[in-house]
């Protein structure tokens, strides 16, 4: 075992973050590496962290610690949202945001408009564990462009998940305001939209920037956070916007008790407790956001 | 410019973390390298984070957001105890811990017990930002082994902060059942024990070998959590115990409001919101924890 070591190339997937910080992971071998019209896709298994889905080198997704994310975009609206039927997921070909929706039995179909079939078969084909949901049949995939999708559609939603890359390549337009108009026009009444919000430490910017379109167009909006082990800077934000729905419901033990769900990283306590912002973003944020100085009790 | 980035060479420090994953953060400059008799202690200036302590090459101290883990350690304890004015840290070299906790006016005495001379000496000369609570009169700096002070003193103390590196070289007694039992003898009545205790993704197994010697000794025992820059995974946790206080003071909200103080992590929701476990931990450690199924209201 030794000889073999030896032999075995020291190998490292490396993101870096500005050319000043960087996140290493330590590859047992690549998946999957395709150039498509939009990315490069790449699959890769790590030493420490399962499989890991990159976007131009950037981490997607990994196997170790996908359920923060996942459960995090998912179940905060959907439990705060009175009865969720018709979700849209914008993005998320990897389908572990579809995963997780389509737990609530509630859920008569969930549309997923991905931009690019590489990122779905690549994790069809090598995460599993991940892309489970592409076989449900109230999950229906369509391969295009989400801001061209939600200027065309006449589908209303009650539920919609921006579950986009960076806005750097592909994903740069659901950063921008037509494309929130358009989102606000195919929500049903009560409907909610969840969106990846970017770095809390490091996308100060990007969040301002994306906040200030939300408050625009939506009467409630609230930023919430998760941690996460494979994004730069590990705390990560999600924004809530609704018309007329708050992410603080009635009577949210009982529905989450009722589902019977097991979960790995949500429950009541982090529901709540992720709306609680670190003083730095309050401070930044709070002439724009509906989270009030004293959260409310569960 | 151009021509000077050109000479440059390309400089980076990098922490590896079972040998499978690594953070790096690019150098400016190696402001301080020296071997003491525990630990190579070494302060450097990062192009993205400020300068940064390592300790035995483990990141302990970023400058960009050092302020999260001080906030942390010390208004958590010191906003839930009733009237705190002695406070013992044992460890915490760099002087951050005795910042936080010296901000309280009513603080009477911060004795502080770090066993590396070195490590106060690295960061005295080269992070004021973080050092400067050093020239205050409040504070007694004693370079001494923590587990003998505590063994040997008669001072009772209201707050104990337990600012401790990983378990391995110096700070490994640290996370042992003696040295708890003395410092169970050292607090004041209704004293609180708050201890860094390790990471939620990656430090299971230590977290639960301090929590069954902590739920040993004390009768309260709860664990919050923090982001962190620099240390590996992102959401570290503090414990929290006490014979008969706990976190969950009446009238929070009142005493942080008349502390004046201008907090950049910390704040009510905060310290309330910093009780939520992702449900992975509190599955593991609910048996050993008295943090409720549902965190009471602010």
């Amino acid at each position: 075992m030794e000889t073999q070591n030896k032999l075995t190339p020291d190998m490292w997937v490396t993101e870096k973050h500005k050319d000043s910080t960087a996140m290493s992971f330590r590859l047992k071998q690549v998946l999957f590496s395709e150039q498509s019209p939009f990315q490069h896709v790449c699959v890769v298994e790590t030493e420490a962290l399962g499989k890991l889905l990159l976007n131009d080198g950037m981490t997607m997704v990994s196997e170790a610690d996908e359920f923060v994310y996942h459960e995090m975009i998912a179940h905060v609206p959907l439990f705060a949202h009175p009865d969720p039927k018709r979700v849209l997921v914008i993005g998320g070909g990897d389908a572990g945001t579809a995963r997780e929706v389509l737990r609530h039995k509630n859920i008569e179909k969930c549309t997923m408009v991905e931009i690019d079939e590489a990122v779905v078969r690549a994790c069809r084909e090598h995460i599993p564990s991940v892309s489970c949901a592409l076989v449900d049949p109230r999950l229906s995939v369509i391969i295009d462009d989400g801001v061209k999708y939600v200027a065309q559609t006449q589908e209303k939603f009650d539920v919609i998940l921006i579950d986009s890359t960076d806005p750097i390549g592909p994903a740069q337009p659901l950063f921008g305001e037509d494309f929130y108009k358009n989102i606000a026009s195919c929500l049903a009444p009560g409907g909610i939209v969840v969106s990846q919000a970017e770095s809390v430490f490091h996308g100060k910017e990007l969040q301002e920037s994306l906040l200030k379109i939300l408050r625009k167009i939506f009467k409630h909006l609230y930023l919430y956070n998760y941690s996460n082990l494979t994004y730069p800077g590990g705390l990560w934000s999600f924004s809530f916007a609704s018309q007329n729905t708050t992410p603080f419901p009635k009577e949210l033990i009982k529905k989450i008790h009722n589902s019977h769900f097991s979960f790995r990283y949500y429950n009541p306590n982090i529901h709540y407790g992720s709306f609680a912002l670190p003083n730095f973003q309050w401070e930044q944020f709070q002439g724009l956001l509906d989270t009030p100085a004293f959260l409310p009790s569960i």
